[in-house]
């Protein structure tokens, strides 16, 4: 952001100050300054409405701006930076000027952890920030409080597959519908799915690669899912194609998969498993698979073992977690599990979220007659930070492919996957 | 193996026998049924020469046989099986009637380990078969042993390239000397390799990927390898292909790197490396690494922690280990590298190390003329048993692309990986 488009309404410039300038900086600057350094000093300028005051890091231009209302407010940073700037902007106390998804950048690029280990105060921190756990009952509430929004509102926003996970982009101009498809036809790739195979899919969202597996492939798919409100909208979807007889919508927990069948497939359920969960699934999994199966696992994740921003969890995602790969190896190495190829396609997660943001604002209307302004901004904040966190690389996102461990039956090249 | 081919020269059929026939059946045919049990009952018959009894497991056809001369060898064999076997096949003293590769895959698909957790015993099985330590010493001393036995003996069976790592087969028919250009241009478009890039390789055997990545891709490499005998040929063949002032052969330790580098490469060396050296490893890459940077690693690699066998350990890879691909993200995580891409291509192993396999037996002449039949047995138990461990997926091959975490300059998809 250059001078000229920096926002208005800010105190007199003059009152701009620095650490380097203690006789006319208040308290509160001052522990603002110290937040600033704790941040990894980002590029931006912070103002506190109450005393005027600017406060940004020492010999950078700033590129973007944020506003705070009070001095409460301040003291909510202060507690707990990511959780108190989510609700702090949630609720209207903290406005951002300029740009929401590059402001967000700034601050995932400045932050950036590095090199190994981790001290008592980083672990005591995770641990105070540790994700809700995942029993049967715990995941169900999670799952609930999330996915059970309403469809309708999800519906305002996602393309019309229903598809709520990362899209697979041929092309960046494609549409996001026609990178939903190509995401689906990507992991039926993958998995050489063919005509007649059974196929078991765990968290099945709104239904639509099942039904994509079962019309396009000839798939017969079972696939489960906690989310009363998904489960129901995908069986009726699947009523309305014809297609109940090939694909069944079952109301229950992965851990509760019985059954052998060639495929197993998962998109976008791994965060909601939590970590403590792995070797469970990884048992479930073997269990599923025929001895020539083929599973595929697709999945938010992280360059290195770290709790969910605590924002996300609390307020968006509760009990959710993204592993690091070395994490999710451990659903596949206590079961002699082969990792056949992975894929981080992280950067589609990006674009994903860049066109439902948009379409989220041309939603808003019709948001704003379901939801008040605090979930409008917080669901907003939700979607601008995770384009920047995807683009930063602050996240990434995995898909797994694995079998059994002795399946000579995959070709040898990967070049099936890329049909022209 | 059927009747008719079962080989000739076995004591008197009337004297098979099974645990389940107490009376008739020797101490050492007592203990040979306990090891037999122990290695999972694989469908093989042992023979022992110097009392004509046949053990097999109950209730199965054999189909193959093993011949042991003598008690001494027997014993040798139930105090390490894995040591035991290998030497005792070594020095002539137990011989494989019918296909050792069959065979040996027999025994692999036989010890499968299942489920997750290990027993104080077996902790204290991979603890004694700990490998030996990769110091700066002990890497050159390991690497001495293996890969200083003389550049003739490799040219033997290797193929024009002299390339000692897996190859990458198109097709299942390609050759050996296409299967090992195939694989270096693989690695080079998995790394978007352009010309002017420069490079920096770690271990790089006789040479050849660096002179590839020269000669085809105009790229600048830095090459180091601590194998004296290596690194003496790929320095003859720079110069002998004017390459010398575009590859540098450096005969230094992977610690010792230096510079910043658009592309890191390792083909083959991790295996060397020891797992306590991972994370160092991870720093020596991340400093390596400009911020445009891609890497890889391609390594041998396990489909869980476990140590390497004991025999390949002791008499042919002194101080190597083989890492889960778990394992091989301690190399990553602690420095923020992105995995971007892994590939798993364990049957190309096994189709690369049936053709040298091929290549050995027909050089037989000369290799003796270098070695004894000691080491001649010991080689072709090293090949046959390394072919049995990629087909049962007993060893796994994987190729790691990673960048720094924010680089946001690879194509969206892969497809750039199989031009066409």
């Amino acid at each position: 952001m250059d001078a000229a488009s920096r926002p208005q309404g800010f105190a007199d410039p003059g009152k701009a100050t620095s650490a380097r300038q203690p006789p006319r900086v208040s308290l509160e600057a001052r522990l603002l300054r110290r937040l600033i350094v704790g941040l990894g000093e980002p590029p931006i300028e912070f103002m506190l409405d109450w005393t005027g005051e600017r406060v940004a890091p020492k010999g950078v231009a700033p590129l973007g701006s944020v506003r705070i209302a009070d001095r409460q407010t301040l003291l909510g940073l202060l507690r707990n930076p990511r959780l108190g700037f989510g609700d702090a902007y949630s609720d209207g106390h903290l406005e951002i000027e300029g740009d929401l998804v590059q402001l967000l950048g700034f601050v995932y690029r400045s932050s950036k952890p590095s090199g190994p280990g981790s001290s008592l105060g980083q672990r005591l921190g995770e641990w105070l920030n540790r994700p809700r756990r995942n029993t049967l009952h715990g995941s169900r509430e999670n799952i609930h409080r999330h996915y059970d929004l309403g469809n309708d509102f999800y519906a305002l926003w996602l393309d019309r597959t229903m598809s709520y996970t990362c899209a697979y982009f041929p092309t960046a101009e494609a549409t996001l519908e026609q990178a939903q498809v190509a995401k689906m036809d990507h992991v039926c790739r993958k998995l050489r799915l063919r005509a007649g195979d059974s196929v078991v899919e765990a968290g099945c969202g709104w239904g639509s690669l099942a039904l994509h597996m079962a019309s396009r492939y000839g798939a017969k798919v079972r696939a489960f899912n906690i989310s009363g409100e998904q489960i129901r909208y995908a069986r009726q979807r699947a009523k309305d194609l014809g297609l109940d007889g090939r694909v069944e919508y079952i109301e229950d927990d992965y851990r509760n998969i019985t059954g052998r069948y060639d495929v197993f497939v998962s998109v976008g359920m791994l965060e909601h498993v939590g970590r403590e969960n792995y070797a469970q699934l990884g048992r479930v999994v073997r269990n599923a698979l025929s001895a020539e199966g083929r599973g595929l696992i697709h999945s938010i994740g992280r360059n290195r073992p770290q709790p969910l921003h605590a924002w996300i969890e609390r307020r968006i995602f509760p009990g959710a977690y993204a592993p690091s790969l070395g994490e999710m190896t451990q659903i596949f190495e206590p079961w002699d599990l082969s990792v056949i190829d992975v894929e981080n396609i992280r950067l589609h997660y990006a674009l994903t979220l860049r066109q439902w943001l948009a379409r989220y604002e041309s939603a808003l209307e019709q948001v704003r007659a379901r939801f008040d302004e605090f979930f409008v901004r917080m669901w907003r904040l939700y979607l601008a930070g995770s384009i920047a966190a995807f683009e930063t690389g602050t996240m990434q996102l995995f898909q797994v492919l694995f079998t059994i461990q002795e399946n000579n039956q995959l070709p040898l090249t990967r070049e099936y996957m890329y049909p022209r």
